[in-house]
């Protein structure tokens, strides 16, 4: 068994977290929780006030005092400039999906080793895909550094436990099934964690996943089954595209098919449905006495504050990989998952389940490319990489996880 | 068999519409159309332009022409001095209920009969009740005007119904249960033929029904039922308070219970409830932006305008009194019903079965008072006065109702 410990390369490690939201403050958290890594800490965002607030939290809860900054990470001279100033051994990209790549492209400039927790997205178009960031990996070779993507819970966690179980329990894995339950409860009859555009978007697009080499089309919400997760029980599991499907159906050995399933309520997507039917989800302005209004800015002001939903959000999440294969000839099946409290979370940093389980990887890929144990030159996912020493440090950082044996469905 | 033709007492008669919205507009064509008790229209709003609209449709569709006048219907003394000047032989109030008793002010000042569709409700409060105006019944007997209250369909043609039934088909009624059906579609995934704070008020408010000489209560939307309507056949029922519950629970002598029931969709209550939940329909201003702006002024902004739905609404309305008590010494039960067309209604007078239902029956009304038929000093609730000639126009003038025998339940 290894120890645990972590040592660093040269004993001491500066690392910029660029931004301030939920993840940001999880991350933020539990790098300083992690002092015998992370040395020296800058948290940095558009918005200075919130570096300050989770700063000030951060040092109330722990007595650590963390650095923050103030950056415009769409402005590449002036990151990179900043980088050059501060001299980090690694930036965690924690802020918009569209941003990895003006953050790849400072990090290449100061040379600076980088991990996301997204991939990349233009701003311009609703379509997510890694082509523009493994574009990168011949630069990352050639200026001697490391880009770490997708370092979250799904992707990031999902993409280890999947590696873990190729290495550890199959010969050869033929079924890969993602899925994503959040069993929490923030009493209101709607509210989302994040931008509703994106929670739209998620359940109008269609579904697509991956079988024998090739991707599969299905109508939004149409495809959806009733899965037993441990410890939240029965919840209703709909089949969504989920960005890890993209390197994983290449990196997994064998495969024969891979996709994600994300759980909804019946009431949530009521809701959702329902405003979207009247047109309160629409980015079109209206006219509205005289003044242009899109109606899901005026529904945003309308709904709870995300930011109130922590300290209330109770239940559990549990995401896990389903997985099917072969072993010493013989078929088998195992699910690999963790769950993760709600409230547990909140009490610790300040923040629920979501951002917790997004957040606490982050910080653990940060780890793994500091100490040396996952740092080489070039672009990587997850799955590429060792998958025990992470696993190693999900049970230590707060993601114990589990491996359940199941019958062969 | 009556000749269903009306008689003028002198001969001339001239009636001011106040009011210029759906109803008024059927009103007015309604009127227009029957030159012979009609002979002269002037149709009167807060808002010229839509009587000056309805008049050029009344003018292309029948080639008469109407005159229009803008009034302010809350202002007794202008109001009394317009009738003074133009000395209607009677006022058709179309307009808000909570210009009823302004109305009514006027026309005793003036000396001119009333009539209207809904009772008075006080603007501060939401709660319609006929004391108001009941209160009324002397000043008008000493001004030797009449007052005919709730000449719609609901109040109104259902309380003709009761009264028919209780003159023609029974020795004493037991119990009456109305039921109004929309079985419309406007192809609209939502949207409202009126103002969406009454919709919510009625699904949210308790439910009352008078049963042996007592109103009982009970929570808004609990009790319902699957009711098989004539022609649009099976549609769920909820039971809800209605004005014309009022009178006619002391007017039909021996009843022993009243209900009142309206069908609604589950798709259109779950998009209200929804709306609801999330908080678009609160009057409350929310900030905006810096603005105050109230969710449900919003909301009608995203939502269709109620003026487009005329145009594409398909299907039919049924509206009828099942009734049941003894003739005979035998036990019976029958249903007196209107079943109206909501395209048939557009194609006539350009809006659907909705106001249509309303419309008609007010200017049966004043063609009631106008002819001398119902013609007394005081003020009447509907259900007071001879059934025989109204129904009898009913069937003339595009509202014609079936009497079908029910098996007893």
């Amino acid at each position: 068994m290894p120890s645990g410990k972590i040592s660093l390369t040269d004993g001491m490690a500066k690392v910029i977290i660029v931004g301030a939201g939920g993840v940001g403050n999880v991350v933020a958290h539990k790098c300083a929780q992690a002092s015998d890594v992370f040395t020296e800490i800058v948290l940095a965002s558009r918005t200075l006030s919130k570096c300050e607030a989770i700063a000030a939290d951060i040092l109330a809860k722990q007595g650590r005092s963390i650095r923050v900054a103030k950056i415009d990470a769409d402005d590449v001279a002036a990151t990179t400039q900043f980088l050059l100033d501060e001299k980090p051994d690694l930036l965690l990209n924690i802020a918009l999906p569209y941003q990895d790549l003006p953050l790849m492209d400072a990090c290449l400039a100061a040379g600076v080793d980088y991990l996301d927790t997204a991939n990349y997205e233009p701003p311009e178009e609703a379509k997510f895909e890694y082509k523009w960031q493994w574009a990168y990996r011949e630069k990352f070779e050639q200026a001697g550094r490391m880009a770490l993507l997708g370092s979250g819970f799904d992707p990031g966690v999902t993409n280890v436990f999947c590696a873990y179980a190729q290495k550890h329990y199959f010969d050869e894995i033929e079924t890969i099934d993602i899925l994503d339950a959040n069993a929490g409860n923030h009493g209101y009859h709607f509210a989302t964690n994040f931008n509703p555009e994106i929670n739209i978007r998620e359940i109008t697009q269609n579904g697509r996943y991956w079988e024998e080499g090739q991707w599969k089309e299905i109508e939004a919400m149409s495809v959806h089954q009733t899965y037993d997760f441990p410890v939240v029980g029965q919840q209703e599991a709909y089949l969504l595209y989920h960005e890890e499907l993209e390197s994983l159906c290449q990196n997994i050995k064998g495969l024969k098919r891979i996709r994600f399933w994300m759980t909804f309520s019946e009431k949530y997507l009521t809701h959702l449905k329902v405003l979207e039917n009247v047109g309160m989800t629409s980015i079109e302005p209206i006219d509205f006495n005289g003044q242009q209004i899109a109606p899901i800015e005026f529904l945003r002001a309308v709904l709870p504050d995300p930011a109130s939903l922590g300290p209330r959000t109770k239940g559990k999440t549990c995401i896990g990989c389903d997985i099917v294969g072969m072993k010493d000839g013989k078929k088998k099946r195992i699910f690999i998952y963790n769950v993760c409290d709600h409230e547990e979370c909140f009490a610790e940093v300040s923040s629920q389940a979501i951002s917790y389980t997004t957040g606490v990887p982050a910080m653990i890929g940060g780890m793994m490319i500091l100490s040396g144990k996952w740092r080489q030159d070039g672009v990587w996912n997850m799955e590429q990489l060792d998958p025990d020493p992470f696993m190693e440090q999900l049970n230590l950082r707060g993601l114990p996880w589990q491996v359940q044996e199941l019958p062969l469905g």
